[in-house]
């Protein structure tokens, strides 16, 4: 997705947010912003809004030295979001279609992103998802909750690239990919995270934390770009990419970074902002499972 | 009232809105976020947030050539504001304080503000007023609301110079400004305009379309910011403003352009935004009566 001028308000307010968590003082947090300013003009807007949170993240760090300012908020997310994982797997496990429950899920727990959001309350946010009190509902359109697809794919598939998004999200993505395995237990993930750390995106550690070992192999993109910009990949993560069976691609930021994707992808998203729910089409707070298939030239 | 680093975010925001509302197409749009982002380094941040203001819309004046950009704007909240007159007249008159609800409507009436506010449905906001569902609450702390003091005041005033802020609030200061005239029918009231056309405050042509010059006299202050900021007033203005029995200020844009006023001085406003509730230390929504003494030396 490119970046839309409405995106630059938001670029201020996510720096002025992270300066903070980050430990800078007013003279600091000054500073950044002026820097920041000062990348705005060249900024190509064809790029993703990705591209700039890394640029953003980029100058926080050098100005403040703090290399992983959203450290203890990624372990607090994924400490509280394990305290709930029995519960979370009672609920897939006694509803009508487990895979469409964790699923689910797993789009909503997409909530826990501290590079949209300024503060958020994980516990509160836990229980509205357990409560089912959240303000996310599955997006009306069809083409934008396509199970069937999702359900069709999976049955056939031997080698599913999972791309992770937020730490503490992990354990949602943990129990989808659980029952993924159960639906179709040939099939083998890898699940994919940041190459170093970037807002509260989960890294290699913040994976293992979430038990994702346990049901998939843990591999880095290499990108420490808040989303899965390929430019910013390695070349191993390029090759396994483009030869996965499937992709299923989690989050606005991959969403955003993946909008020319190359192959076939299954995004799972939360409409986050009303910039994204503009050009996705749909209304903030839906949560969508989009098959963007690219085209295949007839052989 | 000193800019904070909140206001930043926000300066993007009006930029950006301002913009399309004077018409700019997306590419000089960008060219005016990028020559606010050049400001912003060198921007002193003791400068309240309406001389930022005057700088954004002093860019925006220049790249699209539109001198007025909230004329119809204006026109419209003049327009359905006039179209209630009569029943705000009779709220007022079948009161148990007549002053008292014409000062709480008054205040209430600063809703109707372009700058911090992205779209308002101004039908839906008198509407909201008429029927009490408005979301703004009297400030709990007797010191921000001294009505007292207020009544007091103006039983002795020979002169009151009201300093105005947007088209179609005028209506509502219009109203009040007769109250003050039944309570005290000694007082000449003058109403203080902006010079020259910016966002959507009254200059000489909105107040007389309000029906101001039935009970005031209307002045210009010179000033094309946001807000009285002395240093951009006329000298025939700051004469008056010092040399008036009562000034009452009107609005959150006064407000942050007079906190340093040189004299005592009685501000009506809306806290608008997180900012300024913080600052002044209120809840935002809510209506404040804040008379402001400075110290007077012992004579």
């Amino acid at each position: 997705m490119k970046t839309y001028l409405d995106c630059i308000p938001c670029f201020f307010r996510q720096t002025l947010e992270a300066s903070r968590i980050a430990g800078a003082d007013e003279v600091i947090q000054k500073k950044i912003i002026n820097r920041v300013a000062g990348v705005i003009p060249d900024f190509p807007l064809e790029s993703s809004p990705p591209e700039m949170a890394r640029i953003i993240h980029g100058i926080i760090k050098e100005e403040t030295g703090n290399d992983d300012p959203y450290l203890e908020i990624k372990k607090q997310s994924t400490s509280e979001a394990l305290k709930i994982y029995h519960v979370l797997k009672e609920k897939v496990k006694n509803s009508d279609d487990p895979l469409l429950t964790a699923l689910e899920m797993a789009i909503m727990g997409n909530i826990i992103d501290y590079g949209v959001f300024s503060i958020i309350n994980i516990e509160d946010e836990l229980n509205k998802i357990l409560s089912n009190e959240d303000r996310t509902i599955r997006n009306a359109s069809a083409s934008a909750f396509d199970y069937n697809s999702f359900r069709t794919l999976l049955a056939a598939a031997g080698t599913v690239m999972y791309l992770g998004d937020n730490a503490g999200e992990t354990v949602f993505d943990r129990i989808l990919m659980e029952e993924i395995r159960t639906f179709n237990p040939a099939t083998r993930i890898s699940f994919v995270v940041k190459g170093s750390p970037i807002i509260n995106d989960a890294v290699y550690s913040d994976a293992i934390e979430a038990g994702i070992d346990s049901v998939a192999e843990v591999v880095s993109s290499g990108s420490n770009a808040p989303g899965t910009v390929l430019k910013y990949c390695t070349r191993e993560f390029i090759d396994a990419y483009y030869s996965a069976d499937i992709v299923i691609s989690k989050g606005q930021g991959n969403f955003e970074a993946l909008s020319e994707p190359g192959r076939d992808i299954i995004f799972l998203f939360l409409a986050k902002c009303p910039v994204i729910a503009r050009d996705f089409g749909c209304s903030v707070g839906d949560i969508n499972l989009f098959y963007k298939k690219i085209y295949h030239p007839p052989v």
